[in-house]
C-alpha cells in the first residue's frame, strides 16, 4: 500500500530545492504544494549551497541547462551530498544533444543520486553512454509495452543496480525499481503527454516524497509515480468538453491538491516484480 | 481554405525549436502541443546547434533576451539555415531599447528568416531601423486600422519585399503578406491584450505551421494567425461570469487544443488584397 | 477609503518593469495586467536602463537572483532613482543564504526604494542584518499574530522609519506603514499560501498602485494589499469541489480583473493605527 509515503510527506511538508527549467518551474512549484510539499528555486552558483543546506532533498533538471547552472547542479549535488539528502536527477533531453547527454553522465559520475527519473529514451542514454533521443519526449520505438514488459523490467533493474539508484522510468507504463524489485504502474492517460511538463513536476513530487520517507525511496518513489498518474485520470475526469491541455494541466495539480493516502491506495494501479 | 495547413500540423508534429523568453515559455509549450506540434526549449550557446538540428523549425523571441542567450539565438539561426529550417523571429520590444532593435536588425541581416512576427510599433522600428516602442505593446497612434487599412497594407507588403521574408502584423486586424499577396484577418477579441504572451504564443504556432506547409510560408503563417484569433473567440464564449484573463489564457490555449482544419475554415475571417 | 487607489491604476496604465524571479513572472505579467497596468521584464545589464526609461515604476524581486540580474538590479534601481520613479524591492529568502541577505541590504543601501514588501522573516532579517529565514515561506515563529500585534506594528514602523521606505509585512495579518501610520489588514485566506508566488503577484500590484498614485505611496500599497487579499477571498468563493490550488490561482488574478475601486471599498477589512 503506498498510500503512507504520501500522507507522510503531508505531515512533514518536506522542503525541496529545485534547480529547474524555467519552462515548467511554476508547475513544479504548485505541485510540491500541493502534495504537502514546500519549494525553493535557486540556481546560482553562490546561492545553491546555502539554500540546499536548510532543504531536505535536492531536485535536479536540466531542461534549459546552460553555463552558468550546470556548475550550480555539480556544487549543489555534493552538497546536499555531504548533508546526506535525497537528490533526484531529471535527464531531460539526454540524448537529443551531447550537453545534455554529457552534463547527465558526468553527474552520475560525481553525484550520489537517490532517484534518476525520466522517459525510457532518456533513460536508455544513460545506459548505453550516449543516444539519439528525439527531443524532449521518448522514441515510439523505445516505449514500454505489455509486449516487452519482461524485458524492460530487467532493462530498468539493471540500470538501477548499475548506477546504484532507484530508476523511474515513465510512460504509458511506469517501471521504478532499485535493481531488486521493481514496480510496474499502470495508471496515468495518454492526455497526459500533451501537456508540457507532467515529467518535470513528477521530478518534484517524486523528490518530496522521498524526502519525507528517508528509510524507503523504493515505495517513496512508487508512490510519487502512481500519485501522478492517478491524478491524471482524476483530473481527466473533471474534464469539461471545452477543456483542453491547458485545462487538463490545472485539474491534475488540482487533484494532487485533494488527494491523501487512502484516495492513492484505493486508485494505484501496480503490480511488484 | 486555409484549415488544411493546420490539419498538416496534426498529421506531422513538427518538431520547434524555441529559444524564447522566460515569461511566456509555458504557455508557448503548451499552445504548441495544443496545436499538434513539439515543443523544445533550450538556449545555451553550446546546446542549440544539437537540438535546433533534431528539429522542424526554429522560433527566436528576444522577449527577455541576454547576454548569454544573444549569441544563441545567432548560433542557431545559422544552423538552421544551414539546415533548410523555417527560422522565425519575434522581435519582442524592438523600438523599446537599443539593445532589442540593434539585436532584432543583426539577426535580420545574419539569420535567413521564413516570417517575422510582431505588432505595428515592433515592425515599424524593424523598418526605419531605430524606433520608440512603449513598451511590448504596440502604440495605439501606429495601429491598423479600417482607415489606414490601404497604406498598412502597402507598408507590410513593403517590409516584407525588403527583408524577403513573410510579415505577420497582429493586432485588432492582422496582415499577413510575403510582399506580393497580403491576408487581412479579422478574427480575435480585444480581451487577448489583458493576457501576457498571446503573441508569444502565436510565434510558436506559427512556426508550427511553417515546418508542416514547407512550401507555403504565406498561406501557413495566416492560418496559425487565423487559428489564433479565433481560439480568442471560442475561449471568449467559453467564459463564465467570474472568469478574468488568467482564466481566458486557458480557454485560448484548450480552444486550439480542440481546432481541427474544418472548424479553422469554418471560423476565418479574412479577405486577401 | 481604498478604492481610488485602484481605480487610479485602470485610469492611467502604468507601465511597471520587472526584474523577477521565473517561477512566478508569468503569474506577475497577468496579474498586472489584470489591474490595469502593463508589464515588461528584462533584466540584462544592458537592457535594463532603457526599459526602466519608459516605465513609470520598477519591481526588483531577488527570488531567483544570480551573478548576471544582480548588476542589473542595481544599474536599473539607480536609473529609476535618477528618473524619479518610484521602486519596489521584494527580498524573497533573505535570511536563507547569504547572498540573498546581502543583496538585499545592499540593494537598500545603494538604491532608494518606495516600498519595501516581504514576509516576516524577511524583514526581520533586513532589519537585523542577517537572518535564519526558512526557505521562502515565513517562520511559524515570526507570524504576526493577534497577539503580538502591537509589538508588531511597533517593529514595522520602526524598520520602515529606518529605512525610509514604506514596509507592507504580508502574512495572516498584513501591516503597511510608513513609520508614523500603520494599516493592519485583515483580507485573505491560508489557502493562498497553498500558491507558488501569490507575493511576487502582490509586489508586481504594489508597484503599479504605487505608480498611478505618486502622492500617496502608503495608501496605494495597502490599497494593494487588500485587493490582494480580497482576490483571495472573492477567488476561494468562485470554488469548485474538485477545485484545488492550480485552479484557485487563476481565480485569484481573475478576481483582480474584475475588481473595481468600489469593490475594493466594500470588502477591504482595515484598521488605521
Amino acid at each position: 500500500m503506498l498510500g503512507i509515503y504520501l500522507d507522510n510527506v503531508r505531515k512533514t511538508t518536506p522542503l525541496v530545492h529545485n534547480i529547474t527549467n524555467y519552462v515548467t518551474v511554476n508547475d513544479v512549484a504548485n505541485v510540491l504544494l500541493a502534495c504537502g510539499g514546500s519549494p525553493i528555486m535557486s540556481d546560482d552558483i553562490q546561492d545553491v549551497e546555502d539554500i540546499t543546506s536548510i532543504c531536505g532533498g535536492l531536485n535536479i533538471n536540466i531542461g534549459t541547462l546552460n553555463q552558468n547552472t550546470i556548475p550550480s547542479m555539480f556544487a549543489a549535488g555534493k552538497k546536499a551530498n555531504a548533508l546526506g539528502h535525497p537528490v533526484l536527477l531529471d535527464p531531460v533531453g539526454a540524448g537529443a544533444s551531447t550537453l545534455r547527454t554529457q552534463t547527465a553522465l558526468k553527474l552520475l559520475e560525481e553525484v550520489k543520486f537517490t532517484v534518476v527519473r525520466g522517459n525510457i529514451s532518456e533513460i536508455k542514454t544513460l545506459a548505453a553512454g550516449s543516444g539519439t533521443t528525439k527531443g524532449v519526449d521518448a522514441d515510439v520505438a523505445d516505449a514500454v509495452t505489455e509486449e516487452n514488459l519482461d524485458s524492460s523490467v530487467a532493462f530498468a533493474k539493471a540500470v538501477a543496480a548499475r548506477f546504484g539508484v532507484v530508476v523511474a522510468i515513465t510512460g504509458a507504463i511506469d517501471l521504478v525499481t532499485d535493481g531488486k524489485t521493481c514496480y510496474v504502474i499502470r495508471n496515468g492517460r495518454p492526455e497526459m503527454g500533451k501537456i508540457t511538463g507532467t515529467g518535470c513536476q513528477l521530478s518534484g513530487l517524486t523528490t518530496a516524497y522521498v524526502v519525507a520517507n528517508p528509510e524507503h525511496p523504493l515505495e517513496a518513489a512508487a508512490a510519487a509515480v502512481a500519485s501522478m498518474g492517478l491524478a491524471g485520470e482524476i483530473g481527466w475526469s473533471n474534464m469539461l468538453p471545452t477543456d483542453g491541455n491547458s485545462t487538463y494541466r490545472n485539474r491534475i495539480i488540482d487533484a494532487i491538491f485533494h488527494m491523501d493516502g487512502a484516495a492513492l491506495d484505493k486508485g494505484a494501479k501496480y503490480e511488484v516484480r
